[in-house]
């Protein structure tokens, strides 16, 4: 069993990571949002920028960036623009046009970490890959399936992939029918977490799958989306309620 | 997903129940714990009676069933001598003695449900299923692997085989020695829970199963056995971080 960490700003987060999410439309909104998501004490916030309304105005994102790293304080910010087609808003922009995005948002010196989906375009991952190498940022290479829940061996295939990608933490996300969705989920994540070296991140979304967000890091999942404010994706509970499962559970392993 | 929940004294316990065993080894100290465990507000008290040092004296053992049923409150209480090939103390008395004692305990109307091994011998556990019949107390019928986690297969056998023998409450508690073991057991009890019309209880034992502890009832495990005063066996949390865990998933889903 390893248990490896999501590495940001020069150093380890706490394993499991709590990540809240920020999801206003507007800059005023967002601050707002990151103050009172800061209060709740998360290891890591995330915005997602596709709920953004001026996403397609760099200016408008670097300036909402510098404000959020205020706000923040000390907790590191993980920039991430879902795609319409795993689950995020749409943006109606052009892809090359969000890597541009991406690029200027790594050279700003705001954000921590970034989150790119395997599946878009293997140019645009490459470049998106180098353009955070360069800026010294971590990336989440992700996978999210709202529909269904794949094989086992299919969600060890893509956190590998995520590796073989270049990523510095390999997620999926994915929606389970069942119980046994819920378990697929967590067999694949204690699989691919002997046989990888980068930290993982999974979760089964909805109220079915809420028992792998409060409980994967038993399995080898690194970090896990908690409300602070506002949920993103559906069956996240709220920080305080992760916190003590998680705390419960490390009290007694 | 069916969530069946175990009756006591005529009605439905929460699910999951809570279980809070006693392990004092005199009348006074039990009676003592008791006070204390019932304090905590579990669901359910199990005094295990092979840690009584006069286990062997049936006077003594209904005369501290009377004092339990009165510190327990309206707690019920689950009547438990696990076996030393199962995880229990060494009592040094013949089974034909122990039969006899479990009916003595059943007639006298102090304790509210009993466990029995199915892996006792058939005469026996034919005798223990007719008394605590005759005394309308659920059985339930327990297993228990100290050193391993057997297959999927096996763990949904050993339901079945509860099940086939008349227990009300089928148990199996398992030793992991990995994470699939972990999963082995949720598997088990998630299959085993869509097929049988009994309450299941099920849990891996230890640091590495406790997870199930406080996770199982997700999957159908309708009882947990968390620390009042005591443990009595490996991996127990205490019954405030079970209760945690249970309601902050419960929020979740």
């Amino acid at each position: 069993m390893q248990h490896r960490q999501i590495s940001a700003r020069g150093k380890a987060l706490p394993y499991p990571a709590i990540c809240a999410p920020l999801v206003a439309r507007t800059s005023a909104q967002l601050v707002e949002e990151c103050v009172a998501v800061a209060a709740k004490k998360p290891d890591l916030i995330e915005w997602r920028v596709d709920f953004f309304d001026a996403i397609g105005d760099a200016k408008q994102v670097i300036d909402t960036a510098r404000q959020l790293r205020s706000a923040a304080g000390a907790i590191p910010i993980l920039f991430t623009r879902r795609h319409e087609r795993e689950g995020g808003e749409k943006i109606g922009m052009a892809e090359s046009k969000v890597i541009e995005l991406y690029r200027s948002v790594c050279e700003s010196g705001f954000i921590d970490l970034v989150d790119y989906e395997m599946d878009n375009e293997p140019e645009h991952v490459q470049a998106l890959r180098e353009t955070s190498r360069r800026a010294r940022l971590p990336l989440v290479m992700s996978f999210h399936d709202f529909r269904k829940t794949p094989a086992v061996d299919e969600i060890v295939q893509r956190f590998e992939r995520a590796a073989s990608l270049g990523g510095d933490v390999a997620k999926v996300a994915v929606m389970p029918q069942s119980l046994d969705d819920v378990l697929a989920l967590l067999t694949a994540t204690s699989r691919a977490s002997s046989s990888l070296s980068i930290p993982l991140v999974s979760m089964a979304m909805g109220p079915l799958g809420a028992v792998t967000r409060a409980n994967g890091f038993v399995f080898g999942s690194a970090m896990t989306f908690a409300i602070g404010a506002s949920s993103s994706a559906p069956g996240q509970m709220p920080i305080d309620d992760v916190r003590a499962v998680v705390d419960a559970l490390k009290r007694a392993s």
